[in-house]
């Protein structure tokens, strides 16, 4: 059965087999469409940076064109390729940040977005310096904001958050110059080093490009995260469920899709409106059932348990269920396919955001000053369209899994101090977690994060990596679709343990949480960035002594590029299941995979076979361990 | 004779012959080895923004695939690409203001960047409301030089240089909310836009496009200019020479190619050291003969009447006379074959920006706190390299042609005022040129400017366009590579006015100007925003009434795209002689050259032929004429 190579996910399998009989196409079709990708630009040997060319180099040496008309090199045509793409990623995230920043900036205690977490927005203001004694608390957030909104534009000065790493890690950066700037600032000069006749040289383009990388992880993103907890609250533990088969056959079927919080909590708010819900009954549903996919989801699961209808590569599947009345995005991996595809349905399809129309759409432009009211329109648009329902057309499939989510660092310290003895040992510390990966119970712990793609079957990477790591005693932390893909395996349950090698299970019991765990969307990846540096500033290590890798099985964004990059620059070795369009360089790749090591502690790896990767990543572990003198056998002997 | 179809030039054609009896290749033979370009790319169908693909959509409706894998139309794929290029130059320009920007900032009476123009900084001054009053000149200059930078990454309110515009254009602006934030900005955003899954609607990319690009004309360029001016001062009319017969056969030859004049100045100062034409001497050269090549040599000729060596598509040439010591750039436009090639000859390749480090280059960081320094240190490396000239590879073309430089806006009026009869007229105003247009003496003016490409028969569409344009009594103004083909052609001796139409030559003899002026570097193009601004603001018309054109004849970089697409949003009409890679989609290929005129008053133009071009220009020019009542055969009834 054809669906089977596609996706190791049955309910996406159900509705592959569903969108023939309904005679419309998926990502799936498109990519059989597009028949065999173009071999220059897999490689990275395609240059469209000026209209002398296009140029492609030739991938055999010394057979066809060597150079680009101006004489560019391969080197330098994959390296500059690359650039683009990190830039591309680390604009994407921050610029998320940026508008959670905004909203912060506009928060008020009378407004629709107000401060949930003062005790997060007090500490923030002390590490930033910023007055808190007698001051209105909303005063003290807009100065915060102000300073957040600075870090993306400041003339002068490195990215506050920077200051978060370990001393060595900073001192590593410092060697290198590898200090970032102004987020927005170190973007436009990446176009700027990239553009036709400007840098010429592999090493200088990926030393740039792991700089501005830094203003997505530890800049842009960490904003976003930071922010969003303020605004919307600390994630806490909690129980939800996963998979298409969330959607309710008797309820008003919302999917929140795209990234930014701002916009989902709002329809968070909207479908508990109880005029909205009486409404609901009078068209004949039971209830409103907001369900998320993608980073939005995410984002609404961690704080509100909201359930999880997919990921990527499920966006056109939810739709085929027929059984949707609204799917409503923001920014980012919305699939532009999502506009002809609701139009064979029922379902309406509704961008908010000036940053991401999309033809074919219905925009209904989500402004933040009247956010409640514009999300109480757009759920009212999709209970009235509950009548459009076409019986004959839905079909839900069965699947779905039990999950507990919302692992925030501070979550994970609090769980873990349900083990300390509190007449010993201080609480609120990772002296817990520092104790069993040093004690061997646990080896270590992998991020395992990224996207969907295609060119993977659908979950295969994400499933059988995290498998393997658990069962080797490697506890796994994840976000983005790939913390999907965990939830709707099953993976983020509680009873998972079972699955996982005796240690782990051991501490999973203990601590009370699965052997998988979620800390939210992709730009809380930030998360893990803090939670390694508070592990290494514990152990009094830099991150890249750390026994911690990651991964991203199944990647497939420029913002993926950008994580990739700011995790190995930030120490952390990483495996890609994707070759990245840098396969025409010996240079590129011998750099990235090799050399990278020399500069920063950690390098990329590319293995698409999940087993071998979480071989490599459990030797890598092992490694660190040794030169730390705490590998099991040292521990043993 | 094969050198005939690839220039128009003679010291050109000399020298790629002499590339074969060298044995070396040119931008010509890799040109041929790429044989036919990849006619996705060139259609703009090609999409790399994710790993799913890279995808190509078929240029042929129905047949082959039609979506990329995440649904992305060609409308979707050729503007994401399309938006990219604009913000590659918008970058790209920006960077380069925001690096003479903090030149301003650290100028001080001692040190090596001192003011050179207090009264512009005092109008800067006064037009951002800096308090001017019982300071020092160096204060103030680091006030409005912060000021400036706040403008690449302000988190609120739009660019101050907006304001120069004419009131009825800021009102188109406002109206289609195209007035543009801070810089760098503007870039990121436009890269999270283009990224997977975020706008997916042609008309909303190529407004934001619009956008960003005002954030080059009116933002980075206009501040380069700007500041450059207070710093190196305005330029003024000069006598000098171009072509590659400005290197001279006893001098050490040194040529500063690239585009910061920070950098170039100093060369200049440096090469008039007493110590070090003395050390020439001793190596037995009779002086040092500082030359330029794109954008650099237009700010040291407009400021100093530093000799043109060439324009882009002669760098290389430079180096094949052997008769070279050093060819320094800084960023931009440089081709990496240059190291190779230098390496051929006796030629040092010296890279001085960290921002644009070349494989094979001496790279000798240009460190602006001993600017001076640095300078002198590359003269030296170049005067002891002398000994190393092989004379029996030395080969310089005769051909040179002299030109008059320097035509500022503070130039163009100061010359105007030549003609004004004081008794009766204001002084330092346009209304002499108001004057020669409204009466039809001349009929209008073209700006003509950007890059070469091999893609069209070297300085061919420049020279033509230029001619046919002037001999129809059409001013022009040019910049960058056009303007050095100008100068070349010898359409910037006074004694061009023979070429041009009876009116235009009357004019050129009264205020003694030549027939095209020589307005500067490529971000000198904001000198002419000014102009056009200036000029809209005494007839009390929107730049769009004026008629008033726009050319890039052989262009070929992002910079150059992004320049058209704000001098179409500023409302003036701008035709291209190499088409962009748009014609992939019918649809942006309409909103360019057709609807935009009714959002911005101003299209997009594309005409390969400079005869046709031309007509065309001058239709369009007597179309406005028309409009304003002020046609020649309004005038003559």
């Amino acid at each position: 059965m054809e669906e089977k190579n596609y996706s190791i996910d049955t309910a996406t399998q159900e509705l592959i087999k569903k969108a023939k009989s309904d005679n419309v196409e998926t990502i799936w079709d498109r990519k059989a469409a597009m028949k065999t990708p173009c071999g220059f630009g897999e490689k990275g040997l395609c240059c469209r940076i000026c209209a002398m060319g296009p140029c492609r180099i030739s991938p055999v040496e010394g057979k066809g064109a060597q150079k680009g008309i101006c004489g560019a090199t391969a080197d330098v045509i994959v390296a500059r390729n690359l650039a683009r793409m990190v830039v591309g990623g680390t604009a994407t995230h921050s610029d998320h940040g940026r508008d959670i920043a905004h909203v912060l900036h506009m928060s008020s205690p009378n407004g629709n977005y107000k401060i949930t977490n003062e005790e997060k927005l007090l500490n923030l203001s002390k590490e930033w310096g910023v007055k808190i004694e007698n001051r209105d608390i909303y005063d003290i957030a807009h100065e915060v904001a102000e300073i957040a909104l600075n870090e993306f534009g400041k003339p002068f000065g490195t990215l506050r958050f920077l200051e978060r790493a370990p001393e060595q890690r900073k001192k590593v950066w410092e060697d290198n110059d590898i200090r970032t700037g102004a987020i927005d600032k170190e973007i436009a000069t990446i176009m700027h080093s990239t553009h036709i006749g400007c840098c010429a040289d592999a090493q200088s383009l990926i030393h740039k490009s792991m700089r501005a990388s830094l203003a997505d992880g530890w800049g842009g993103s960490m904003i976003g995260t930071e922010f969003s907890d303020i605004l919307f609250g600390i994630p806490v533990p909690r129980e939800t469920e996963a998979n298409l088969g969330v959607l309710e056959e008797d309820q008003v079927n919302i999917i929140v899709h795209g990234h930014e919080p701002s916009l989902s909590e709002m329809m968070v708010l909207a479908s508990e409106d109880p005029q909205l819900l009486e409404l609901a009954k009078e068209v004949g549903a039971k209830g409103i059932n907001l369900t998320g996919m993608c980073c939005t989801s995410n984002e609404v699961t961690m704080r509100h348990g909201v359930k999880i209808a997919g990921n990527l590569n499920q966006q056109e599947l939810a739709v085929l269920t027929g059984a949707v009345e609204a799917v409503i995005v923001d920014v980012q991996c919305i699939f532009p396919a999502l506009a002809p595809l609701t139009k064979c349905y029922h379902t309406k399809f509704i961008t908010t955001s000036p940053k991401a129309k999309i033809t074919g759409a219905v925009h209904v432009e989500f402004e933040e000053e009247k956010a409640l009211d514009s999300a109480k329109q757009i759920v009212k648009e999709a209970i009235l369209n509950f009548k459009n329902r076409k019986k004959e057309k839905v079909f839900i499939p069965k699947t779905k899994s039990h999950a507990t989510v919302g692992y925030s660092v501070e979550a994970i310290i609090n769980q873990l101090d349900k083990v300390v003895n509190s007449e010993l040992d201080e609480t609120g510390t990772l002296k817990p977690l520092a104790d069993c990966i040093t004690s061997g119970v646990i080896r270590g712990a992998a991020g395992v994060v990224g996207c969907n793609n295609p060119k993977v079957k659908h979950d295969y990477g994400h499933i059988n990596l995290m498998k393997e790591l658990i069962k080797n005693d490697v506890l796994v932390v994840t976000t983005g679709c790939a913390a999907q893909a965990a939830a709707k395996a099953g993976l983020m349950s509680k009873e998972a343990r079972k699955l996982a090698g005796k240690g782990l299970a051991q501490v999973c019991e203990l601590v009370d949480i699965p052997p998988v765990l979620h800390m939210g969307s992709c730009v809380d990846i930030s998360r893990i960035l803090v939670l390694v540096s508070e592990l290494a500033k514990f152990l009094n290590l830099d991150i890249s002594d750390l026994p911690v890798v990651g991964a991203a099985p199944e990647w497939m964004s420029e913002k993926a590029i950008a994580i990739g990059t700011y995790i190995v620059t930030s120490g952390i070795d990483t495996w890609l299941g994707v070759a990245p369009p840098i396969t025409g360089s010996k240079n590129v790749v011998d750099i990235l995979t090799n050399k990278a090591e020399d500069i920063v502690g950690a390098k990329f790896h590319v293995e698409p076979d999940p087993y071998k990767a979480a071989k490599q990543m459990v030797e890598r572990i092992e490694e660190k361990r040794k030169a730390l003198g705490i590998s099991v056998e040292t521990i043993k002997a």
